[in-house]
């Protein structure tokens, strides 16, 4: 691996996303990316008691599927590592226990889809792994009550708030099966804080760091928005990225034609969902679907994704501390 | 890297820890291994207001003193890899806000300082990274009522119950610097999950998880425990140590003679800990402490440190559901 500049990575192996598997509930199979996904829920509970067992389960069945379809057995998998939005990571660490697979857990809220991935790309780079499995997923309900107000309580939402994807994205990276889709550089992103303290603004609470961590890899790799084919930010929403493209275009950089969000892009304008979608679950599964599979059909060439994350906490909130943003980056590329 | 059998690697770069910093609270500090320790606080709340603040001031104070006793400058640092036990990693991402350092967050519970270790070590071996800060921490105040009852509750112990180390260690990795303590081997754990569902008794919910790593280093390596100066567990207490103890006696393996527990031996038996310290900071401040020096002096040889994990949510236990476990291990020489 080489380094370029201050945060991005080159990875030097053959490093291909062998399989994506998309995982959504009933809201998001209604938006307009309904043909992209593998699997649609109608049941956010999957059968269970609880909105947590629930999640856990559809952990289990996006990754058991990913597996499946790389045609890889279950122990030729040297290692999975991913999150999700729950304390101490419960539905990561449950299905870990049902894979049986060394797991590595890890947490930078809803940029733990490309943390998973730059982590991943480097135990394959280092030689010691051949395949890894990455995933992230999020649930609406069981991130509202962890981190706002329990459903039941039924309080208004701001005009600013976005809505929890209910989803899970896992994709299985390798260095030794090969596909069409690589992934070729990353940068790592450092946690930037501009002070906003609403727990409902996630938007404006991570636009700076996507705009840092874009910023960087632009400076590092001596390249620019015109160089990409799509550039994606995670969950910022529609306010979030209208204050994202302003905050490039302060540092002269135009993302008027070929930039999405994919929160904004997940929901319908009347599914009621306000700035659009977020979590970590976002960007996971736009990535296993939509990007995936433009990339395999060469619509897209290469594709920079910069997952978003706003490392929010109830507790020190409620200290009154703000809301510290991070973004992950990294470009895929169509061989 | 290379593999060896299921879940251990083999590093083949030169990978040395080139500083460790522990700092710990005024308990530890008046424990047994008080000599070993670079700061003892005697204020938990670092003269902050809450707990959670002070916890921070602690990250803040460790990471910087390792990094200035490295003798590299922060942007030769290319990266800060750690946890906490706090939601979110509150402690490290407002440390790393203030570091400035590409950051990546990982949350295995008490055995996240083996797994930024691991990921950091990685990072070296792929060459992009050339120096990595590795560290976690935890807190007694903060994580007694974040997991378990407020302080002013004044809930009685239970007899099996252990005590959060307050407290935080930092190493400085690096493949570009020198030192006499190296990374060479290391196994990532799987989850493991016994059926405890008591939030006390962390250590025999951790004990099969530390087992199971050390069982699958011994058969990957094809060595015992015969062929390592010293083994050490994370934060097992005294009862957990016991039931670990009896597990690898089933295995086979007799840990008898060169077996502790850093949780164990961490605080007096005065000092009312009950089976003694647990936390992300136990192995955290016991490696960078009493076995680096150890190391150091050629005391020992080599070391198999095994921080174990209790991946504990009230969420889902109050749902019913038990405490899985996970333990990661790494072999350090002397050279």
């Amino acid at each position: 691996m080489i380094k370029l500049g201050e945060q991005t990575y080159q990875i030097e192996k053959d490093i291909s996303i062998i399989t994506g598997v998309s995982l959504v509930g009933r809201k998001e199979g209604e938006g307009p990316l309904a043909g992209y996904f593998d699997f649609i829920e109608k049941d956010d509970k999957m059968g269970e008691k609880t909105f947590e067992k629930g999640e856990r389960q559809m952990f289990l069945k996006a990754i058991s599927c990913a597996i499946r379809k790389s045609e890889l057995k279950k122990d030729e998998i040297d290692l999975y590592v991913g999150g999700d939005l729950m304390n101490q990571l419960v539905s990561s660490n449950y299905t870990a226990e049902e894979l049986e697979i060394p797991f590595l857990g890890l947490y930078n809220a809803c940029a733990t889809m490309t943390e998973s991935l730059i982590i991943g790309s480097t135990f394959l780079e280092s030689g010691g792994a051949k395949n890894v499995i990455c995933a992230t997923g999020s649930h609406f309900s069981t991130a509202e009550r962890q981190y706002r107000y329990p459903l039941e309580f039924g309080n208004q939402r701001q005009s600013y708030a976005q809505w929890t994807v209910t989803g899970v994205g896992a994709s299985v990276i390798s260095s030794e099966r090969r596909s069409k889709i690589k992934i070729k550089k990353f940068t790592i992103g450092k946690v930037t804080d501009f002070g906003i303290c609403d727990i409902a603004n996630m938007g404006a609470a991570m636009a700076p760091a996507a705009m840092e961590t874009l910023n960087a890899f632009f400076k590092d790799t001596n390249t620019s928005q015109k160089d990409y084919d799509l550039i994606a930010t995670g969950d910022l929403g529609k306010l979030g990225s209208d204050i994202f493209k302003d905050l490039m275009q302060e540092k002269g950089y135009d993302l008027e034609t070929n930039y999405i969000d994919c929160g904004h892009m997940i929901y319908n304008i009347d599914q009621n969902t306000l700035q659009g979608g977020s979590g970590a679950g976002c960007s996971a599964v736009v990535l296993n679907s939509y990007i995936l599979q433009k990339l395999q059909s060469k619509e897209f060439k290469n594709v920079l994704l910069i997952s978003t994350g706003a490392l929010m906490s109830t507790t020190v909130n409620q200290q009154g501390d703000s809301i510290p943003g991070i973004a992950h980056l990294v470009l895929l590329e169509a061989d």
